[in-house]
């Protein structure tokens, strides 16, 4: 079967990168290989994008509008030059957020109307979607005391919790409207929130 | 009278950088003072981006639609942060290059459709425009030829002639059509030119 592209979206904390290692340990062993990746970032320039949007500049602010761009800029790098090769090539593609995080932080979390991002997504991205997609739901504050926990907040972590509750519900929406959307309870315990993903991913695999 | 917003465009080796300090000048002298300014740049965030546009790295291309939201992305910093609030000031604005840049580059140039430039446009920018666009135009083998012996060129300056010709003809349709692009033949003396530019910016002052 021909490769798919998987993504695992969620807040701070819901715990994306120990799915993502459940993820692509699960597909090593039934699919062989997989090409795991993140956004912002995935290519040299994407990667530097990412270092300008997420370090702290106290003399400049980032215009929510500019920060989507700079999301987009990176993530049609990230398409054009790493995804679409690799699944071409019939590769599985596992990657750390991408649009639906955009519509989320930028849409819901800087408050940026969603016919702005549409256009924006429209413009630049054409249709191209993931395969599946887990979104990792876990309530803000929880999320945030285990992102604290980790170490250092990046720009965005360091948002208000008002944030994360705006972004949270845009996550739910798409969870609730679009069935490549998996909405997994991240609340849970780790081997019932890797159960729960498997069964998923069982689904596209057979 | 308050602020106006000016901007000179034209292709490499039109004369924009002599033009810029003929028309600023011109300005300390009738009305005092102007910020003088450039895209794709203007504030610390947008140089940086700015960098990454132009630096050469043969390592990884950068996809057109990327280019444009880069630029975009650097253009929406310096509107909110530089320009806008000058001009509230009542300040007058000089720009090196604005949006008609865009259209000429990533639109005529890199050949992106001018749908997906408009909606990327219209998306963030929302009606923001210069006052007065001075269009310096030369034939493109001409200015090349000057930008050459100016020394180094960089990522977009090395495009082939063909790119710079189907530029000069994006910026030729919105001299003959926008009303607020005045187009400068460039290939005259820099006396003529600057005579030609000083006779219009009279019209604006007055």
């Amino acid at each position: 079967m021909s490769g798919q592209f998987v993504v695992v979206e969620g807040l701070e904390g819901a715990g994306k990168s120990t799915v993502l290692s459940v993820i692509e340990e699960y597909l090593i062993k039934k699919i062989c290989s997989v090409m795991k990746t993140r956004e912002p970032g995935g290519t040299a320039l994407a990667e530097e994008i990412r270092s300008l949007l997420l370090k702290h500049d106290a003399n400049e602010v980032i215009v929510p509008e500019a920060e989507l761009l700079l999301m987009y800029a990176s993530r049609v790098q990230h398409i054009e030059l790493k995804i679409k090769p690799a699944l071409q090539q019939g590769q599985w593609v596992l990657c750390d957020r991408f649009a639906l995080s955009s519509f989320a932080y930028q849409g819901g979390g800087r408050n940026l109307s969603m016919s702005t991002l549409q256009q924006v997504h429209d413009a630049v991205v054409q249709g191209f979607s993931p395969n599946l997609t887990f979104y990792l739901d876990i309530d803000p504050l929880l999320g945030l005391e285990r992102a604290k926990r980790r170490g250092e907040l990046d720009r965005i972590e360091q948002e208000k919790v008002d944030f994360f509750i705006r972004a949270r519900e845009v996550y739910l929406e798409h969870a609730h409207s679009d069935p490549t959307v998996i909405l997994i309870n991240a609340e849970q315990s780790m081997e019932k929130v890797a159960n729960d993903v498997c069964q998923q991913l069982d689904k596209v695999i057979l």
